[in-house]
């Protein structure tokens, strides 16, 4: 990369460092209506580019800068040969791009997939009463795909089942132990594919999608916990053991405290019936599982949340 | 209601109108675990009372206050002899602070409910996975108990069966008629029992939920629509033509607006398949469906969504 | 209103009660650039329409259906000649709507305006940092124009002189009396002004808004509080007592509480300076202050805040 | 890292990759009463500590595991002796988790802190009236504190001054150039403090939030734009220039669209006055400015925004 720059103050050059830039958040709702048994698919789609576009930045020349707009419509056409696969169409975005435009030499293409049922069985009407939503992140770098997919807003609870005892103690921990407490978090899981499985073409990700949402519910369901942190390992390795296309799985689990309300003053037991679900602030636990050998860290990982 | 009051510039009286003063969202999980198949019950609890609380406006006298913690702290109490419906804990609490404290001669009792299924049958895992939320609210007033019920956060699509044609045509409107479009909601509807179906008791307030739920849906998907107005009178005749224990019905319908893409540009088509699912603005269509003779208000609608 | 009608189960007709539609939420910003130093006006406005829209209910017939597309049309028609005070673009979009379309008997029509800044005074570079926002409602019934003007988000905290005693012990009461607590709450305010006052024209929106504004801010912090029930009296008096074409006024202040962390595990005390900031619950104090004589309600008021 | 792992259906060992756990959003106000012109900080802390934290993932033992809980009396512990900046309060608190306990070989300490104004130069009362939040991030990794700090919701716009024309046109462009249009952007800014300089000590981070603020608005406003990565660039060189201390800067700023509305069919002109403000989608540029030399990442900001 050519960068321009400026003389600073302190004499070093000011440069640009790595960016990106494109549409985000394009809602596109895609309707299929070959038959009169429609379907709908609802995504929320982000594209962004990668490549040497220092003259806009340094220059205000915009002859490299894929309008932002024009990322747009091209998401709304290719919709129009339909979608697919979240990855699958966002595979097709990256590709576009990257060979559309030669100075465009990667990006970064995400999208959220929300859910819709049938009502009763309709042939035309939807309902869309999830809070969960699916996720997938593409990243082209360096000539590779890598793809991570994801899952948000699945909240889980067990209402027994789960310990917390044995944890150091200092002069600041006032916490007590227990034997029995609620444990409940909202899932936030994303996973990514090994580079050479995507690049084979073979994988079935509406199936996978469904497998790890079903194999992080399960393994939530039936381990008995001592700590929030085996619950997610737990989940992680059935995610892994299932699935070999899958390298790692990362997840962010907020440990939604529910305090048990002391109603002694009230002349009542509380034998863990009657909680306070607490708001802020909770606890926050964050982990890779993954094969051995994986390195701790891969690219797509810097902008899975966001540039800085 | 003897009102304490002070001189104005103007020479009248500036007086203390209505007021209420509670708790809000006292967040409630209550487990019942008499066996080892747990039952959860996720709640969103707001008290607020009504009486002569004049001397704590305008003397910071509070001998007649009870205290907004005390509301928090009966809430969590009651719930340890059980939940029930969300609409029988509301009166418990109701007739309880009305009862207890003699100056309080009404109030407000709103709850929310939020939904959890089983994971896979699972005893005591469950996943909560719903933007649906139930709504109830009691008002208390002049020694009757009032009650609307509600559900939130429903959302609805049709892909086909919605036209709109024939509106009046001025020097602003641009509009184009259409016989095919998508038609879209986030369904927010209340409904009013009749005071003396409430006051007899024998209202199976869960049932009717899952009813008016059916009933709402079934109608949205059944109606071939001309107008969303249309589609909501269908569906509030649908719920009072099978409850003869709710007096009106209200809903809020937004009309989500889904923008056909021109693809014209492109080379392409686009049969009614590709949208832009719009954010702001939105159409807004409200209505009371109700029976006749049922007056045009009621006490408890002035204060449902807000007090100002 | 003629009512069409159809049979209930139970005989009882099933009509059409209290309704209205339009388009909310129409994001307009107006720059008037007539010289160099620009203005900027920033608002959320929306437009609804009373009426007899019967026919569209019951039959689908859109005859008498403004479009809300129209009526979003209408609004950046009217900003092309200047928006002016918010209050007064509201009354010209009503008086339009109610003389254009003669079944449009009277409507709804609210706006929200946000804050800008000039950056350094700069003539055409703005920032918006305020989380406050200015609202207003019209509503024209009866050949009648009704406003309340407001202000929302606006946070106070009094880090001392505020107490909290004397209140009702019942057995589930636990709250101990304090002489010096933090008072939090984020104001939401609205007024409505006397009828003949608006219809007088005379009312100089502006100018009262930012007086109110003081004098709310004035009042929270000058009270010596016994309870923000008197404190917020003090704050609505004050408006009262300099704003003769105020009619009254009602609030809605969540008491946010901030408690006292308990440091006496750690071997410190801790004289009112360490707070832990809750979310939830929040005490809810609410009341409407006004002149003597004024009715305890008035119809604005029970469209406020939502429909149903 | 000594790690415990499971056997894959694959032959794989599955293991711990990174991870953190701790409390997150700790809501702190810490008032300064020693004289009667009290002070008000208002801060919200997230604390999470690294390690080898194996054990309780694989075993579910807790032995290492400083409790989250624990985590949070240590905040409002340190608060007890007084805040000061912000990046000082995270320093005191990571310096603290890293020696107290030797297996925590470092962690990830980050806050918001709020803003408040005192109403009328009063001594104990204060407004929040803004949408402006101030962050910090502190990693310590190797024995090094690394800190970022940062601005967010700082709103801006430009009702001239910025053109957007020159970008390339293919099959899926239809964007009309224009030579002015209205910029508008939601300010999220970080910047990374050189390490020796952070080590060093005698960085005035206060001092330093105030002018970076200022040096941001003063480019935004004063650069004639040719593309939003133009005003970027140039917002980001004005910070490193009179900050030797700061190595880089990140910024993403989306572009918030304002539509000219077209008014013909109303018979209207409209010379860049009436606008609509568009939510979604919008266009996102985000880049990193810094100085020559420095690398393309840093781990720090791998974990910035969020773990996955």
């Amino acid at each position: 990369m050519t960068l321009t720059a400026s003389e600073t103050s302190t004499g070093t050059k000011i440069v640009l460092g790595r960016n990106q830039y494109g549409k985000a958040e394009v809602r596109l709702v895609k309707i299929t209506r070959d038959t009169a048994r429609h379907q709908i698919e609802d995504l929320n789609i982000t594209s962004q580019l990668h490549g040497d576009f220092t003259a806009a930045h340094t220059e205000g020349d915009n002859a490299a800068v894929v309008a932002t707009d024009t990322q747009k419509n091209t998401v709304y056409a290719f919709a129009r040969d339909g979608v697919g696969t979240l990855e699958g169409f966002l595979t097709r975005l990256g590709d576009h791009f990257t060979t559309e435009f030669e100075w465009v030499t990667g990006g970064r293409w995400a999208g959220q997939q929300f859910f819709w049922d049938r009502i009763e069985d309709h042939d035309h009407a939807f309902s869309a009463n999830k809070s969960e939503i699916r996720t997938a992140i593409l990243e082209i770098a360096d000539g590779q795909n890598n793809i991570v997919a994801g899952i948000e807003g699945l909240t889980v609870l067990k209402s027994t089942g789960s310990e917390f005892h044995g944890f150091p103690r200092d002069r600041y921990t006032t916490l007590k132990e227990t034997t029995d407490r609620i444990l409940a978090t909202d899932v936030t899981a994303r996973w990514r594919y090994n580079t050479d499985a995507v690049a084979g073409g073979g994988i079935r990700f509406d199936d996978v999608y469904a497998s790890v949402r079903r194999l992080l519910l399960g393994a939530f369901a039936d381990t008995h916990s001592l700590a929030l942190q085996q619950t997610m390992f737990k989940m992680g390795e059935a995610v892994l053991e299932a699935h070999p296309e899958i390298d790692e799985i990362r997840m962010s689990l907020p440990n939604n405290h529910h305090f048990l309300v002391d109603l002694t003053p009230f002349g009542q037991d509380n034998p863990n019936e009657v909680f306070f679900a607490a708001d802020r602030p909770y606890g926050l636990i964050e982990a890779a599982i993954k094969r051995d050998g994986v390195p701790d860290t891969h690219p797509i990982w810097e902008n899975s949340s966001g540039f800085c």
